[in-house]
C-alpha cells in the first residue's frame, strides 16, 4: 500500500463542454464532429484534453477547447460536474471535468464544417457518456432558471421583459404568469431599463428594453424561491 | 498542435473529502494528519490519488481513502465540486474531486491518532486549497439544508422531531418556527414513525420516534421550497 500510495497510477483528464443556445425560442446545443479516434467523425459534445502547459485552470481548458474546437469565444461557463471512471471512454481510466455553457444565438461563429446546433431533445447517439452529460446539464439549466438569473446569459445586449419571459418558458417548458415573473425579476434585482430605449411592437405599444446591470455579467442573481 | 491534442500532458488526479458530523450540535469536520510531504504532520481534508488500478470512479476512490486514512465507512457522500490549476498543489497541475461526506458521531471509529474532529468555525490553518474546499462543502451543506432531507444523514438511527429541528437548527445556524418545519418534513415525505416507539423525555411527554423511510436512505428527498 505504501508503494500505491506515493505512486500516481495514470488517469486521462479532460474537460467537455455543453454550451447551451436558444434557435427560435427552441432549447439547443452544439455539438462538434470529433476529428480523432476513438469515434473519429462522430458529434459528440466539444471536449478535450486538459494541456497543463497552458491552462491556468480547468475553466481555461474548457474555454481553449470552445474557441480551438467550435470557433466560440466568450460563452458563460460555469461547472456542472465530474464524470469519472475505467468505462467512459475507451483509452482507459478517464476524469471528465463537465462545463455548461450558455451563449446567445448571434454570438455564435458562421455555420462552418464540423459544427451543428441540435435542438436538446434531439441530439442523437452521442459517444462517451455524453448523453448523460447533455441530461445533466439540461437538469441544472432547468433548476437553475427556477431560481436565477441564469437565462440572461442567452441574450447579447439587450431584451423587453416579454422577451425574456418567453425564453424562461421555452426552457422550463411551461407558461409563466405575468405578473409573478415580474415580481421575481424585480426580486433579482439584475435588470436595469436602458434610458430612452423602446422596442417598437408591431401591433403592441413600443416596450422598453432592459440589459443586465455591469454586477451580474459575469455572476448570477439568486433567488431563494422558486418561480 | 496537432501534438498537444494528440499527446496528454501530465495531470496529478486525486479526490479530498469534507466529511461533517455533530458534536453535541455543532457543525464539525474530520481532519486526517498527513503522512507524507507536502506538508507531512500538517493536518488536512483526508484525501489521496485516485488509484486507475482499483478505484470503479472517483466516489469509490473517495470512500477507499476515508476508509484508508480515517477508518471512516458508510459516509453519506456526494460530489461537491472540482478544484484544478498549476498552483494548488506543489507536486504540479492537478485536479482534486471534491466529495462532502456526512456521518453520525456514533458511527465515527474510536479515537486515534492522526485523526481529530473540529468545529467548521475553527478548522485551523490548512494546506493545498483545502480551506476554500471546506467553505464550498459547507455552502452546500447549508443550502441543501434549506431543500432537502440532507441532515438526516447525521443520525444513525432513529430520532425524534424535536431531535432533527435541532439538527436543522445547528446547521442553518438559526431558530426554526416548530409548526413550518413539521409542515416543511412532512412535505418531503421521506420520514416514518417507528411503531409503537417512543423516546421518554424527561419533564416532555413520550415523543415518537421517527426514521427515514428506505427509499430516501441513498439518495435526497427535496422541496421546492425552502424552510
Amino acid at each position: 500500500m505504501n508503494q500505491s500510495e506515493t505512486t500516481h497510477t495514470h488517469v486521462l483528464t479532460s474537460v467537455d463542454v455543453v454550451v447551451f443556445t436558444l434557435v427560435e425560442g427552441v432549447l439547443s446545443v452544439v455539438l462538434a464532429q470529433r476529428a480523432r479516434a476513438p469515434f473519429a467523425g462522430v458529434w459528440a459534445l466539444p471536449g478535450g484534453y486538459i494541456h497543463a502547459d497552458e491552462d491556468a485552470d480547468a475553466q481555461a481548458s474548457a474555454a481553449r477547447v470552445l474557441r480551438t474546437k467550435a470557433g466560440i469565444e466568450n460563452a458563460y461557463l460555469e461547472q456542472l460536474a465530474t464524470f469519472t471512471g475505467p468505462a467512459r471512454d475507451p483509452r482507459g481510466w478517464s476524469v471528465a471535468i463537465a462545463y455548461c455553457g450558455l451563449i446567445p444565438q448571434e454570438r455564435l461563429p458562421a455555420p462552418r464544417a464540423g459544427l451543428k446546433i441540435v435542438p436538446v431533445n434531439a441530439p442523437g447517439q452521442l459517444p462517451f457518456d455524453h448523453g448523460l452529460i447533455l441530461q445533466a446539464a439540461l437538469a441544472r439549466v432547468r433548476s437553475k432558471s427556477q431560481y436565477s438569473s441564469l437565462p440572461v446569459h442567452f441574450f447579447a445586449e439587450t431584451f423587453t421583459l416579454p422577451q425574456l419571459q418567453q425564453v424562461y418558458e421555452g426552457i422550463l417548458g411551461e407558461p409563466l404568469n405575468k405578473v409573478s415573473f415580474r415580481r421575481k425579476m424585480d426580486e433579482l434585482g439584475m435588470l436595469e431599463p436602458v434610458p430612452g430605449e423602446m422596442l417598437a411592437g408591431g401591433a403592441h405599444r413600443p416596450a422598453q428594453l432592459h440589459r443586465v446591470r455591469p454586477a451580474f455579467r459575469q455572476q448570477l442573481a439568486l433567488s431563494v424561491r422558486g418561480l
